[in-house]
C-alpha cells in the first residue's frame, strides 16, 4: 500500500512533499538531481550520472505532482526527474521515516526465551526459509531439527544464505576432541561463552553447528545474548559499557600457518547507537596493549561481562541432539560447551559459517517474493 | 636482538621494568597473571587461565629478575609466572612502545610514485613474495609482471596470500564489454576512481587485475591513492574531513540474486587516528540517508573528495599491459579506467580477491622465516 502524494512545493533548498497520511518530509535539490532514475544505468541499475557535472546551487525551474508522482525540471536538460510517491516515500529521510525503518533485535534472557525457535530442516529447505531468517535476524539463535545425519546437510543449510564464509579453519571444521588440535574447540575442555574468531577483521556472521552425534558424558551447549548482556551492562554499569564501547582489544589466532590478528571492541554500536556486534573471547584476547593508565578499568569492564556471560539469567543450557543445528548470529551470541569426557561415547558437531550482509541479502531478496 | 632487563621492582599496582637502553615500562599485577604462560594451551597458544579465578587485587608475593626474565609468585601458587625479557618488550605498553609498534603507509601523489613498485611473477612465486607483500602494505599498489598469458595465473598469484574472498560476482571475475551486464565495470563505459564493493560489510582488502589483453582503443587504468587524499582534505578543508570520516554513508548493489548494503563512512580511521579505511564509489552510494540538516555539508565534503580522485596531481595514469597484473589495496586505492572501444580491439582484465587480514598474516608468517 503506497501513499500518495496530496502536495509539493518548494521550501528553500529542498522540495517538500505532504503525504495523504499526513507525514511531510523533504528533498534537497542536490539530492534529487543526484537520485533522477534517469541517471542509473538501464541494466544494472548503478548510478551513472556524474555528480560534478552540476554545481553546489543546482536548483529545478519548475516542479509539478500529483498522487503517484512528483516531476522536477532542471535548467538545460529536457526531460524531468520523475519520481514515483512509493519510491519517494521508501527513500524519505525527515527524522520519523529514517527512525521507522531501523530494525531493532528482540533481546532476551534465559526465561523469556526458554527455547530456540525451531524449524525443520525439510522446511526451510522447501520454501519457508524467510521465517527462519527473521527468527535469526530478530532473536539471534534458531534450531533447525530433522536433519538428515549426513556430513553435507550443514553445507546444504547454509547454502540456502550464500556460499560458505572459508576461515583459516576451512570450510567446514569438525568439532571434536582431536589429537595435536590447533584450537581449543578441538579438545574436550570447557569453553566459556564467546564468539568464535574475533581475531578476524569481520568474524563470521552465522554460525552452523550440527549435531551428528552427542553420546559423550557432559558437552552440554549454552547460548546467551550478548546483546542483552551489554544492554544489562550499560543499564547497571555505564562507565563500564562505555569503555567496552570505546576501548579495541587486540584479538589474535596463530598457528603454523596463519597470525590473524584484529583490534576490535568488545561491544560495537550501529550509527543509530543500537547494538551492532559483540566480540568476547578471552582465549584469543592477546596482552592488551591499551594506553597503560585505562588498563586496570578495562579489566574492570572485561571482567564484569564475563561475568555477565556465566549468569544463569542470561545463559540458555542446551543439549543438541543428533539431527540438529544451531543456527546463530556470531556477533551477537555468546556460545559455549560445558567439558566431556570422550572416553564415555562420541561428540561430532559440524560447522560452517556464512556472512551477516549476506545474510541480510537473502532476506531482502525473499522479501521480493512475498 | 633483544633488550636486556636491568632492574624490576613493584610500583603501585604494576612492576616496573627498566631495560638496558633506558627504556622504562610497567605491567599491571592482573595483565601479568592473566599473561602468565602457564596460562597457555601447549598446543594452541590460546589462553586457558580462567580470568575470573582471581580477584581484582590479585597481586605478587614475590618478584625476581636476571637480564634474560622476570619471576613473579602468586599467593597460593608453587610454580611462578616467568616472562622473558624479549617477550616483555614486544609486549610493553607504555606510551612509547605502542608508538615504535605503529605501521605508517607511505602516502603518495602522481609525482611520488611514478611507477607502481614492480615485481615478476617468477620471482614472488620462488620464495620472494616478502618485498612485494611489504610494498603492497606500505604504497598500496604494486605490478607484478611477466606472468604468463594464462586465466589460472591470477588465482595463482593471489593464493601466495590466502585462498580467493568470494563475492557475489563469483570467485573470479572477468572484466570486458559483456551484453547485459549487472556491473558497470562489465560495460565499455568510463569508470570513475571507486574502491570495489563499497556496499559489502567488509569490502574485500586487495585486488587482483590481471591484463589479458588490452588492443582496444581507451581504456586505460587509473590509480589514485585514497589516503593521500584524504590527508590533503584534512589540511586544507578540516571540516569536510570530519564529516567523511563521522558520518556512514549507504552503499547498495542489487541484482536478481542479490541485495547487499552497508554503511559506512568514506574514511575510517584505526584506533592511533591513522588511516584504515576508504569507501568511495558514487555509483554504488545508495541515496543518501542521512540527517535532514547534515546532507547538504556531506554533499560539498563528498564532491571535494571526488573532485580530489580526479586531480592530476594524485591520478596515476598506467595503460595495463598483457602479462601485468596490478595488486592494489582496494580500501585504500581507487582505481578506474576511461571509456574505451570495444570494435576497436580485445580488452580484457581477470579479476580476484584476498582479505586485507589474511594479507598481514602473510607478511608476519614469512618474517618469521626471516
Amino acid at each position: 500500500m503506497t501513499n500518495a502524494i496530496t502536495k509539493a512545493e518548494i521550501n528553500g533548498g529542498a522540495v517538500r512533499v505532504i503525504f495523504d497520511d499526513g507525514r511531510e518530509t523533504a528533498y534537497h535539490f542536490l539530492w534529487l538531481r543526484d537520485n533522477c532514475p534517469r541517471g542509473l544505468h538501464p541494466q544494472t541499475r548503478e548510478r551513472v550520472f556524474d555528480l560534478l557535472s552540476v554545481g553546489d546551487d543546482v536548483a529545478p525551474i519548475r516542479i509539478a505532482a500529483d498522487a503517484n508522482a512528483l516531476s522536477v525540471w532542471w535548467d538545460g536538460e529536457d526531460a524531468p526527474s520523475v519520481f514515483s510517491a512509493e519510491w519517494l516515500r521508501a527513500n524519505a529521510y525527515d527524522g520519523q521515516s529514517l527512525s521507522e525503518r531501523r530494525i531493532l533485535p528482540t533481546l532476551w534472557g534465559a526465561k523469556d526465551l526458554p527455547a530456540p525457535p525451531r524449524f525443520s530442516f525439510a522446511a526451510v529447505k522447501n520454501g519457508a526459509a524467510l521465517p527462519w531468517l527473521l527468527a535469526l535476524r530478530d532473536y539471534g539463535l534458531t534450531i533447525i531439527d530433522e536433519a538428515p545425519p549426513r556430513t553435507d546437510a550443514v553445507r546444504e543449510a547454509a547454502h540456502l544464505i550464500a556460499p560458505l564464509r572459508r576461515t583459516n579453519f576451512g570450510e567446514e571444521f569438525e568439532v571434536r576432541s582431536k589429537p595435536d588440535p590447533n584450537n581449543v574447540a578441538y579438545t574436550a575442555l570447557d569453553l566459556q561463552a564467546h564468539t568464535d574468531l574475533p581475531n578476524r577483521e569481520m568474524p563470521p556472521g552465522v554460525q552452523f553447528l550440527h549435531c551428528l552425534a552427542n553420546g559423550a558424558t557432559g558437552g552440554e551447549s549454552v547460548f546467551a545474548d550478548g546483546f542483552r548482556i551489554a544492554a544489562e551492562m550499560r543499564e547497571t554499569d555505564a562507565a563500564a559499557f562505555a569503555l567496552l564501547c570505546d576501548t579495541p582489544l587486540p584479538f589474535r589466532f596463530h598457528d603454523g600457518e596463519c597470525d590473524l590478528r584484529f583490534y576490535a571492541p568488545t561491544i560495537a554500536l550501529d550509527r543509530h547507537g543500537d547494538f551492532f556486534q559483540i566480540r568476547h573471547h578471552l582465549a584469543l584476547t592477546a596482552p592488551l596493549d591499551i594506553d597503560f593508565a585505562k588498563t586496570p578499568a578495562v579489566y574492570r569492564a572485561l571482567r564484569a561481562f564475563a561475568a555477565l556471560a556465566r549468569d544463569s539469567r542470561f545463559a540458555l543450557d542446551l543439549r543438541l541432539a543428533p539431527g540438529e543445528i544451531a543456527v546463530f548470529n556470531n556477533r551477537r551470541i555468546l556460545h559455549g560447551r560445558r567439558a566431556f569426557d570422550p572416553s564415555s561415547g562420541a561428540r561430532h558437531l559440524q560447522g560452517c559459517y556464512v556472512d551477516w550482509d549476506e545474510t541480510l541479502s537473502r532476506i531482502r531478496v525473499l522479501e521480493r517474493g512475498e
